[in-house]
Parts: C-alpha cells; structure tokens; sequence
C-alpha cells in the first residue's frame, strides 16, 4: 500500500505521520465532535470508524459525530450499536441508527444538508476537534483530493483542530481533477459565490489544508459501498411517466427549452426513472446540479441526452461502478464535485433555477409534505436536501407511490403527521396516479387536483368525505381538528388506514 | 395637481395620456390578472382599486389582484366587499378581505414574499395584464420612480402588457434617489446578484418601463395609511429584553461583533421593542436588511446606533411620519428601498447572515412554528416573508407572547395546527417568559427547553405531560397523535384551552 500511496502523496515525510487506524482513533476523546468524509455512501472514512467502535467494546466513549450526509459499510449501525455515538447530524439512512435514534439514545439533529457548515463556522454547534476525511491524493502542501465525495470535508479541514487522513489507494487515480472546491467566506464580507452554470469551476482541485493540522495518514484500500438500487417497477415508471408527460408540456407551452433547467434529483427509484426515462423524450443538452450523481446520471451521459453534471457524490452500482470507475476519464469534463455547501446552497437554486425532484413519505390534501417521520413520531432518514432544493427551485416537485404497505397505508393525507416542506414550497405532487399542478393554486383548490389526481382510487372518497365536511366549517384551509390524524392513529393501531375507507370520517 | 406632476414628469406628451381613474380602471376587464404597486401599506395604488369597486357596484366583475404585499385604506376590504377578487397573492392583513377567504369566497395564494415574482417571470402564474404603481416622479423614457414601497413593482412593470400610473403629486420630493431597482435576468443564464453588504446599490433609482406600455396617468395626492403600531407592553418589553441579552452573550461569546450580523424584524409591536431596546445596549454601527422599515429603524438611525437600513418599503406612524418625511434628506445616505425580491432574497439572507427576527402565532415543543392559521384552518394574513429570511439567516428567531386572549390560549402547544417554518428552519424562540437556543438539539432536547423556558406556567404542567407520556411511546419525535391536536379542539370549542391544563393528557 505504500508504495501506491507514494504515488499519489507529495506531502514531505508523510510517511512519518502514518499510523494504525487504531492510533489515528485513539486521537478521539470521549465528548470530542468529530466530523467525518462521507455522503450517500461515497467516499467516508472507513477505517477509524471501526477502529472507534473496537476501542469503544473496552473503554466505553461517546462523540458529536457529523458527516456530509449518509455513510455505508453500515457505518453508523456499528458505530451505534458499540454506543459511540451521543450526537449524529445531519443525516442518517442506517437501520440500526435508526432504531437508536428512535428510542431516544442518540440525540439526531436532522438538517437542511446546506446548513451544517455554515452553522459550523459560525461557532453555532461548538468546536470541532478532529476531522477525518478520505483522500486519493494529498498535495505538497498537504492539501486534501477527496474521494467520491467531497460533503462538508472542506469545512471540516478548515474547522478541526486536527486532521486524519484516510488515504485510499484503492480509489480510482482518474478522481484527481474533478473536485472543485471552494469555501464560503465567514461572514460579514462575503462576497457573492461566482457560480452562474453547472459547469462554473471556481475553486481548487483539493481541500486546502493546514500541513501542521494533519495529525495523522491512516492507509486503506476498501472500496466504497455499492449503492442499493431498487429496480423500477410499474409504479415507479409511471410516475416518471407522468413527470416526463409534464417537462413537455412546459415546453410546448414556452416556459422551458428542451434543455428543461439544471435538474436535482434525490437518490432512489424514482429518481433513476425519471432520469432514464429522460433519454426517450425530445429533450437535449440537460444538465445536473444536484447533490449526488447515481447511475442513471452517466447513463444519461453516455446517451448524450446530458450535457454536464454537478453534485458533491457519486454513488453507484456495483454493475455501473466498474464501468465508471475505470473510464473516469471519459466523463472528466462533465462532470464537477462540490462541496454540499455549493450543491446544496438555496442562491445557487434560486439563481440557476433547477428543478427538484424528491421523494415524501407522505402529502396533505394541502400540498404539506412528509419526508422524514413515520406517523409523525419515528425518523427514517432525515431531511437531507430536499429542503435546501425545493424552497428556491424552477420547480419544486415530490414523488410518492400513492400507498405503501401494499395498499394499507394512503400516501395522501388529510393532515400530514409531520411537515418538512409547508404549502408554500411545493408546485408539482406526482404519484403513479398522476400529476398535481399546484401552482397559482390556493389551499381549496389544491385539495381537489390532489385528491382527484394523486390519490389511490380506494382512498379518494374518504379523503373527499373529509375535505368536504372541513369546507362546511369553513377557514383558508378547512380541516376536521378531532379527525386530522385518524388516518394515522389507524396506521398506528392496526397497522393500516383502511378503516377509514370503510368508515369516511 | 398638474402643475405639481408637471415639475416631476420627464415623460413628453405626458398630458395626453391623463386620465381619471375611472377612464384607467376602465382598461381593467373581467377575468384579468392586475399587479398593483403597495407593500406593507406603502406606496400603493390608490384610486384605481377605488374605481374598481365603484364599478363593480353595477358590473360584476372579478380580477386576480397581485402586490408587493399589504394595502392600505382599507382597499383589500373595499374590493374583497365589492366582490372584485377571484384571487389574491402573495399576502393581505385586511379583516374584510380575510373574512372572505376563510369563506371559500376569495382563493387566497399564500406565497413566500421573496417568490411571485420569479414565478410571474417564468410564466408559472399566467399572463399578467396591467400593472398599477405609484409614483413620486416619472422620467424621460418612462421610467417611474416609486414612492414608499417597491415591492414587486419593478417585475410588474416588466411583464404586463399595460401599464397605469397613479402619479401621486403628494409624495415627498426626496424619495427621488432613496431607491435601488435591480429585476434578476430571467433563467437561465442569470449571474450572480452582486450585493455584498446591506449598503450596496447595484440598480437605477427608478422602474424601467418601456413608454409604448403607459395606458394611462391618474393623478392622485393622497398620503400612505399610517402604521398601526401597538404599543410596547410588560411582554413585548420582557421579550426585547431577553432577546438583547441573548445577543449580549452571542457577542461575549465571540460569535458576532457589536455590529451583530444585519437585522430584519418582521412588523409589529414586538420587533420595534427589540430595535428600540438596542439603543441601550453596547451595539454599534448596525445595519438592517429587511423587508420594511418602521419607527424604530429612524429612531435607531437618529441615535447613531444604526449606520445603514435597506427594505421594500417604509411604513411610519403618523407621529413618526411627519418627521421622517420631511426630512428625508437627513436619511438619504443611510437608506436604500429596492424590490422585494431582493430584499428577501434567500441567497441575500445567506450570503449576509441576516439575522431574522419575526412572529409566530403559536409553536410547538419540538420548534414547529405556526405564522399563518388560527386553529390550523382560519387564515390570519400570510407567512410574507418570513420563510424568506428565516430558513436562510445567521439567526432564525422567533417571537411570541406565550398566551393569547388573556390566557386562555398557549402559545405553546403539543404539535402546532399549521406549520409555516419547519422545525430544521428555527434557531430561537422567545416569549416573555424566557429565550429556547435550540441550535444543535435533538427534538427531545428541544422539547424540555422550550417547555421550560418559553411556555406560560399555567401550562407546563400539561406540556411536560404530554411529552413525558410520547416519550414513553419512543420516537424521534415523541407524539400521542390521538391527544396532538386536542389543545386545539378544546379552543375550537370553548375558545380556551384551559381545559387541558385541569385534565392534563
């Protein structure tokens, strides 16, 4: 592994900084906030987790640990289940976490992914005492070429007091060149942040870092978790179908070209749908600026049908991986990774005007959206992105199927269990039923195109039952206070909503 | 009044196009989309929506009515009575105009301040077919300067096919200059707005408005409605109090200068408490980035505390009125009034770390605020911009009394009946019992603190009851949906809450 890595290191006696993963851990202090490489799966640290986790069987420690967003290798399950982690922010997609998160044991902060950094920098969530990010690379100065991912690692090095570096000689030389970093001034004074294109390159090729603050190179040759893929089926389709149906129809109206606006889409099914879906359609010239770059994105690529992609990951299949990995080369130039920061930034959206596409839980009659708890109480995920996109976006568009549990539970919604994206953020709603076109629309007129259009056909009379006895009692936005979470309290109780179709409240 | 417009208007031949506001309002048929120019009662047009609801008495007809924000005079009541609106956006405080929409009658489009114009821009809301501003003056090509507001008149000027100037001859001279008009390109395409401080000016100080679209001219000479400002009581007194010294220790701490970050505060009673407060503490050379400007910001600018104040618009008491307005050469340097769109842009409260303070009207242990809905359903005036500022701020605090109609109302709930910013959107919540930091805390962390420190005692007892009964159901979010919404029920039905604090749930 050395000699792999001494051709990608040019940092002076670097060798005399190496050390155990098991060393480099033993930096990290019980109450220390530790922030760490990472997001959707793409390029975390691999090695000193673990190494956390061992030490924590012995000589029990808990952290403040943070991310860019998710982590694989079930990373934060071992790391919660060997009860390491007292905080975790700002996202989380594990199993186990979950459940820990659930029960009150680790104490979640689930943020907009835009946020964190800046929150960070302005000394709002404490010190940061050691960052830990993967390299493929480390400059003479010390500087810091990321992996798969680049997150909030920029903000990390520059915040921590110490840095350890995972240096991974296994990750694809080719990643060399195609990160762009470039970090927010504190403020006040800072200056507008020049990006006006996808394609805009305003920074460096690493992570600046101070030599001095590097405490420590751990060697790793893992590879990065494949991302899980779960193939599209005819609900999945037809809601691509759907949104596809509508991109030209905005079109043809001249609210569009056929190069659309810069498209955001989350990770998931549907996303990779529509994306695919994107290549049989009249479209051209598209481009991404999204947070994290799936198959689909290099399909898209390889089709032509796509210009240039910006995001701060690139999480793949192990099918597409390889094709990916090992021509890198093919897409250098059009292709950027950012830092979340940048991805994710509510200007940037505004400016560029891209179209968000994301995935609920669950949405009101209203438009009010659900992308983080079931039954209003338990956390799957978090919010992630979709905040940070959907609020300034061209267009801000949420996908469901319109039941889950095989027809058990409704995805629309008298009243949502918990709100992540009000009315007023939401133009477009999709299900494998059809399209809400909210825009223009106030909260009465929204419920019938939702319910008409989006709901499952089992649940529209009940949700029209609703919606009409609300409007009896009149208000902006009619409900029935004491029936608004029936819906819920069913699913709670028996597992199901369908009570409520038999009984219309 | 001619010879009054006739040293203010550049425009040649502008007599040939005088008009009474009859002849103007005449332009405006069944059916039409109208932008008209007032925010925050300022600057409004006038006598147009006058004539409108004269006419409307022997022919029906209805519009959908766009401004910057709210009218004054009453006109929202006078056309909502006069039955001319279909359709109302992006914001109104008017109790007639309110009445109508929680009746069914009027479709309200409750819209984030900083937004409608973009989406009018990008054909999203239709076509828009006569725009009505206000003017102090008008120039040579056209161009129009507005008087105390811009709001979204700039924008409404750009995208109608007609436009009627109310050349109001009883606006103060000294308006000429105080405004900063910059419309963003439309996308794609657009760079990067380049303000860098709240003092920057990047535009011209009047509307662009091609002349070829100038319908017609109706002179007016009436003055804005005053503000109506509530005094500061005990509770709006205690709430500034807690919020300065929250700010004391922010900048003890080392977070923020004296200079603090620049401030936006919502309208209202409690906002001017907290900007009078400043004046006693050890701040200095403060700037304001806000949406309009009150009392307050002249008083603050009058003692020195303030260096700088940019908004959309002015509204002063009558008191306060006179003062500023004749003598607005004193304040000249210090102010600047540019489009709402600017002025609550979210890259802009980003990229300054805008300190925001605005209204709840209720919110929940977890940090959900309601801005917009008595009892979830009955629309009080609209989040404006709020959302704006908040999600993107350095700061997003939140203020309230912590009850309502003599205590018979929580401010402080299980799980609030609307939700307007999200719990990932809040920073600080404040009553005038004491002050919730919920940065970085986990809902269950946030739900002690905001039962503690911001919930009357009346109701703690109940609050704490609540929760310690969820958090026995486990969750993220602990809730016992069944009991969320009874707070609310119970002041549905006995207008008082009272209820639950005898018979905790």
């Amino acid at each position: 592994m050395i000699e792999l890595a001494a051709q990608r290191c040019q940092l002076p006696r670097w060798r005399d900084r190496l050390q155990s993963a098991d060393e480099a851990a033993a930096l990290i202090h019980d109450g220390m906030t530790v922030g760490m490489s990472g997001f959707t799966r793409a390029g975390e640290a691999k090695q000193v987790p673990l190494a956390l986790a061992r030490r924590a069987e012995h000589e029990p420690f808990q952290i403040t640990l943070m991310t860019g967003a998710s982590l694989g290798h079930d990373t934060d399950g071992i790391l919660a289940d060997a009860g390491v982690l007292a905080r975790r922010m700002p996202f989380q997609v594990d199993r186990r976490l979950r459940a820990a998160i659930n029960r009150g044991e680790v104490m979640f902060v689930d943020s907009h992914l835009s946020e964190m950094s800046e929150q960070l920098r302005h000394d709002q969530l404490g010190a940061l005492d050691i960052a830990v990010i993967e390299a493929v690379a480390i400059t003479a100065d010390g500087g810091i070429v990321p992996t798969a991912s680049v997150g909030n690692s920029a903000s990390f090095a520059a915040q921590a007091d110490k840095v350890i570096i995972e240096f991974n000689v296994a990750a694809p030389e080719a990643l060399i060149g195609l990160h762009d970093i470039y970090v927010p001034a504190k403020r006040p004074g800072r200056q507008p942040i020049p990006i006006s294109a996808p394609d805009t390159r305003i920074g460096t090729p690493y992570i600046p870092v101070d030599p001095d603050k590097i405490a420590a190179i751990v060697l790793t040759q893992e590879q990065d978790s494949p991302a899980d893929i779960t193939p599209a089926n005819e609900a999945t389709q037809r809601i691509a179908e759907h949104l596809i149906g509508f991109f030209e129809s905005e079109v043809a109206a001249g609210r569009m070209s056929l190069s659309l606006m810069p498209l955001q889409a989350g990770i998931g099914s549907v996303a990779n749908a529509v994306l695919h879906g994107l290549m049989a359609g009249p479209f051209e010239d598209l481009t991404m600026y999204s947070e994290v770059l799936q198959d689909s994105t290099f399909e898209l690529l390889d089709h032509g049908t796509l210009r240039f992609a910006s995001a701060s990951a690139i999480t793949l299949s192990d099918a597409y991986g390889a094709k990916v990995w090992n021509n890198l080369e093919r897409y250098r130039d059009r292709v950027v990774l950012r830092p979340q920061e940048l991805s994710n930034h509510p200007g940037m959206s505004r400016r560029l005007g891209v179209i968000a596409i994301n995935t609920a839980i669950e949405f009101d009659i209203y438009g009010n959206v659900n992308s983080t708890h079931i039954n209003g109480t338990h956390m799957m995920n978090g919010i992630g992105g979709s905040g940070d996109f959907a609020r300034n976006s061209h267009l801000s568009i949420f996908v469901t199927t319109s039941t889950a549990r095989g027809g058990a539970l409704s995805s629309v919604v008298p009243f949502v269990s918990h709100v992540d994206h009000v009315e007023h953020d939401v133009d477009i709603l999709v299900t494998e039923h059809g399209l809400a076109d909210l825009r223009g629309l106030a909260p009465r007129e929204r419920a019938r195109v939702i319910i008409d259009r989006c709901a499952d056909p089992v649940y529209r009379p009940a949700l029209a039952a609703y919606f009409d006895n609300a409007c009896a009692r009149g208000g902006h936005t009619p409900h029935c206070l004491e029936q608004a979470l029936a819906w819920h309290v069913a699913a709670q109780r028996d597992g199901s909503m369908r009570a409520l179709v038999d009984q219309p409240t």
